[in-house]
Order: structure tokens, then C-alpha cells, then sequence
């Protein structure tokens, strides 16, 4: 049952539309702040690989950053109104400045804040998620990431 | 400059769309695990007091419910991706259970759940801010809640 909800849940996010900038609808990430407190913030990705791994680009000055070197718990969600679901993915994230990952990851709209892939400045934040919640046309399903997501 | 862009932003929260269950428009509600992990998720808000307070209605056993118990740090984050803004709000949120705010926070859609607002097994969750973050049309305002807010 899980399974089939997974795959529909994975179905919604491969159809997300990239924007001209380069980079995928946007989603809600959360993270939590230097005085223990949620702070959930709307983000668009970069790539989004099945409910297993999100991945997105900022600043290494941003908040997002700050808040990742003090604790690296986070939580991803995406929904539609129009489409009636709710995806929330809990797990860790990490910083990537690793050149091939910014390569991989950069997208266009981060040219109005950075030189290139390459600029110092620019960094990668790769969320895997640990646990999943997803509730689609009223079906739920909820469970640990294994092998296989 | 910041009275301006919060004023702008609760005009945008003034015009959420109410749905025929009697609920707003969908925003996302996060808090901390028990085990230490942001959460965050759909939810639609009964009322909408400006950027200051912010009302939910929900089930005594939810995991809202178990999660606030344990930790009352909240965030909520309201955007849109047609109108390009985004909402953060952080701060406590708090179970009310009494009789006067269960009737004035009940809408139509939790006639599925629960026989009425004096169902015991029906909550009310309510959110006030201490920290606001707004992103409106490449506008940034940031800042602590004060008396006005």
C-alpha cells in the first residue's frame, strides 16, 4: 500500500514545472533556528530525486546556511491546493561547496547573485530524507527511509 | 519600510480564499519532533488575525497535538507562487481546549471528524508570532513582534 502511494507521491514531484531561471516549482523547507525554534521558508530546488533526496542552491552567508552548520535536521514540504497533497520528508541536510556538486546543481536564477558554479560565495544544500508523511486524494501513508527510497 | 511591507503583507492574508468547508487557504505548519526534527506540513487555518496570530483547528490525538505538547516552538509559512511572496512567521503556538474558543475557531470541515466544537476529542491550536520574515515582490522585511504587530 505504501508503495503505491510512494510511487504517486514520486510521480506528483517528477512532474514539477522548472521555471525560465532554471529551477523546479517551489516547496517549503524548515529548518531549525539558533534559539530552537522551526523556521519554515519557501525554496525552490534545484533537483528533486523521488522522496529520497532534495537538493537546492543558496548562499554561504544565507540563513539557511547558518542554521545547517548549528544543527543539520530539516524537513521538506510540498502540496496543492488544486491537487489536494501534502509530501513532508524529515531528515538531515548538508552543505556541499564541492565544485562538481555546484556544477551540478547551479541553475540560472542564481546568476543574478553569483559569478558562476564556481564563485565561492555559492554552495549546495542536499536534504536525505529519514522519514516520510504523505497524504494524496486522502490517502496516507507514513513510514522510515530504507534501501530502496 | 517595514510597516509598509507588513502592511502589505496582511492585506495579502486578508484575501486567502475561504473553501466551502469553512477553512482558509492551505499554509504550512512546522514544529519539532520528538526526536529533535522540524516537521512541517499542509494545514488549512480557521482564522487569520494579520501576521500576529494565526488559528488551527485539529484532533486532541493528532500529532500536532503530541509534537506542541513537547515542544511549543511553532513557524508558519504562507506563499504563493503566482504573486512571488513568502510569509515566515516563528514563534509559540498553544492548545486551547475551552468551550468559547472551540465554537469560534469550528468550521464546516471538521463536521467530518468530530460531532461539533464541544466534541472533546476536538482542539483548537493557536499560533502567535514572536519573529516575522516576509519576502513581497523581491521586498524583505525582517523583525521582532512588538505591541502593534
Amino acid at each position: 500500500m505504501n508503495e503505491a502511494i510512494i510511487a504517486q507521491a514520486e510521480k506528483i514531484l517528477a512532474n514539477r514545472v522548472r521555471f525560465e531561471q532554471g529551477c523546479l516549482e517551489c516547496c517549503v523547507l524548515a529548518l531549525i533556528d539558533a534559539d530552537g525554534y522551526p523556521t519554515a521558508a519557501t525554496i525552490s530546488p534545484s533537483k528533486i530525486d523521488g522522496i529520497k533526496r532534495i537538493t537546492f542552491c543558496t548562499g554561504t552567508g544565507s540563513n539557511w546556511v547558518k542554521r545547517i552548520e548549528k544543527c543539520n535536521h530539516a524537513s521538506v514540504c510540498f502540496n496543492s491546493e488544486d491537487e489536494q497533497y501534502n509530501i513532508t520528508l524529515v531528515g538531515t541536510i548538508e552543505i556541499l561547496t564541492d565544485i562538481a556538486a555546484k556544477k551540478e546543481m547551479w541553475f540560472d536564477g542564481m546568476g543574478y547573485y553569483f559569478s558562476g558554479p564556481e564563485d565561492p560565495g555559492f554552495c549546495v544544500l542536499q536534504f536525505t530524507t529519514q522519514r516520510y508523511s504523505l497524504m494524496l486524494n486522502e490517502h496516507d501513508a507514513n513510514g522510515q527511509a530504507r534501501g530502496t527510497l
